[in-house]
């Protein structure tokens, strides 16, 4: 018998590979597999369907992720996939399997998390499932959204000459979590020794009590603005742009010195000796949105805070590639944060 | 601080414990916590929605349950929640979890399960996620069908004097289980004696690859008969019947000598010295469905096979009751599968 690892796919190959022979028998279903979310007929509005898996271990380590904070991030993380549909999430599905070191003040905690989501994002919590699990705790949700078909935005919509815009800042929670797995060892090693997050509550925060971009949807509604295609950055820019390239079979070039980074994120970055570019270019788990922009549409953005012109939309023999202020030009790489 | 153990609450008390807070934003949700699946507009018909999780040690054991049948019979349970609300499957999400003991050739037999419940249901699978777990399989299926608004059935639209019918046998799943349980013993005593399940196929198969009654939906639909209310049987008629009194405010009566039981599972519960009628009414996952019909309506399907009337809708104060056939009468236990 042949044995082929998991881990010599990847995420998103493993799941082309798997679902390659399925097809579509409906035609309620406009898109299944490969976007942010599902796209199904539904009255005026279609219906956005988008579903996310966290396993303790491999997305989040409850020595520092406290249980409220990881259930609003379950929550969030599968609201900004809607969003980047350019959709409005209403319900979701929340599905737990925990082992029985979790108690039913633990499970409160995390419930109190969801229920803070759903409130503040005006979500309903409409069905689940609870189960014990041989080791660790995991969160299955589901996100279902609406928007009107001629308003969603898609991977695929991308045509040279569009400029790429994101919103906010990158590279935040990435450093976040390093500063949380840095004082994670230190405590390991003395216990006496309090972790120093006072300075990084910025970080910090993007990493444990991240948003997802609603603001941003309504914003786009309001200014009447369909971006041409529209991702959320979870993976990282470069693996999430690379998406939008590959679904709408065009090429990209970013400019190195326009990435937005918050200046005490730079500092940190540095003094963790990294690049604080590729911190922006390869953290995950911003949850903004990174468009692609119409070159006629872009008056409508270019003046408002938290939108920012980082590069543009090229043919796709152009390749894939990161300009720095020198003007060299370097093919870019995804190392977005893989689960296997 | 306090410590409240899961397994004191069990999982439906859990599950309304934890949801009890939650308000509804949206008028786009019409049913949300509480029945087999929730329900939402979506143009002429409803939305329906069910999600189920299923983790390996807890509701699958590998050593019996071949990958193929796991992916086939995780979507079915899911297909199951659908046709209870009267409604038709068109759509699954399938995310994955599993330690790096599986190999892509391990997960490529349990999409092959997948796919072949997708193609005979004619569902299409739309959406998901995979990731590493640090011990074992978890599968997690959502479910979207629909219906028209009038021809949804609720767990809570029984009414006294109705007729409880439930389609198909019962116990046989159950029982299917309890000797797979036991030839696994034998075998790990001593893995030279071949398991002896052949005479045994209807069990067996009841049990590793059940259908969702689909069947008896679209019947439903051409003979113009809606239950007053309807459930399927995943945890055992007993507290699946329980789940429907519950939501109704009503009791009921189930006629011990009217349960539908095969005679080869009766012989088999003989067997393993069980009560052919303990094993009906307690034993979960056979996935029929429980029904209750207006008298006025019996006249449609008395006569189709298939069908058994096993007893009636009470009122809430005659309580909940099993009737021997010496005419005694016993208040039903609910001793459904727990999965805590």
């Amino acid at each position: 018998m042949e044995r082929t690892e998991i881990n010599q796919f990847g995420e998103f190959k493993l799941i082309d590979h798997l679902t390659e022979k399925f097809v579509l028998h409906h035609e309620n279903t406009l898109l299944g597999v490969g976007d942010d979310a599902a796209v199904l007929i539904g009255g005026d509005q279609n219906i956005l369907i988008s579903t996310d898996l966290m396993v303790e271990g491999i997305h989040f380590d409850l020595m520092y992720f406290p249980l409220k904070h990881l259930g609003y991030k379950a929550v969030i993380s599968n609201l900004s996939d809607i969003c980047a549909m350019n959709g409005i999430a209403e319900q979701i599905t929340v599905s737990i399997a925990m082992s029985n070191r979790f108690s039913v003040e633990a499970l409160e905690e995390l419930y109190a998390g969801i229920q803070t989501a759903c409130n503040l994002y005006k979500v309903d919590l409409i069905g689940g499932d609870t189960s014990s699990s041989q080791k660790g705790l995991i969160i299955s949700v589901t996100a279902i959204g609406r928007q009107k078909p001629n308003k969603i935005t898609y991977r695929s919509g991308a045509r040279p000459g569009d400029f790429l815009v994101v919103t906010g800042e990158l590279g935040g929670a990435y450093l976040g979590l390093q500063l949380l797995e840095r004082e994670k060892q230190i405590y390991l090693s003395d216990p006496n020794i309090k972790p120093q997050l006072e300075d990084h509550k910025y970080m910090v925060e993007r990493f444990l009590k991240p948003e997802a971009r609603r603001d941003i949807i309504s914003l786009l509604e309001r200014i009447g603005l369909v971006p041409t295609a529209m991702i959320d950055l979870s993976d990282g820019l470069s693996s999430d742009l690379m998406h939008i390239c590959r679904k709408s079979g065009v090429g990209a070039v970013i400019e190195d010195q326009l990435l937005p980074i918050q200046n005490e994120a730079k500092q940190l970055a540095l003094e963790f000796h990294m690049d604080p570019g590729i911190c922006a270019l390869n953290g995950g788990e911003d949850y903004e949105l990174l468009m692609c922009v119409d070159p006629q549409d872009y008056d409508k953005i270019r003046y408002l805070p938290g939108f920012s012109y980082i590069g543009e939309i090229l043919p796709a023999e152009s390749g894939i590639k990161l300009r720095t202020s020198s003007g060299k030009e370097h093919p870019l790489q995804a190392q977005g944060w893989t689960h296997f």
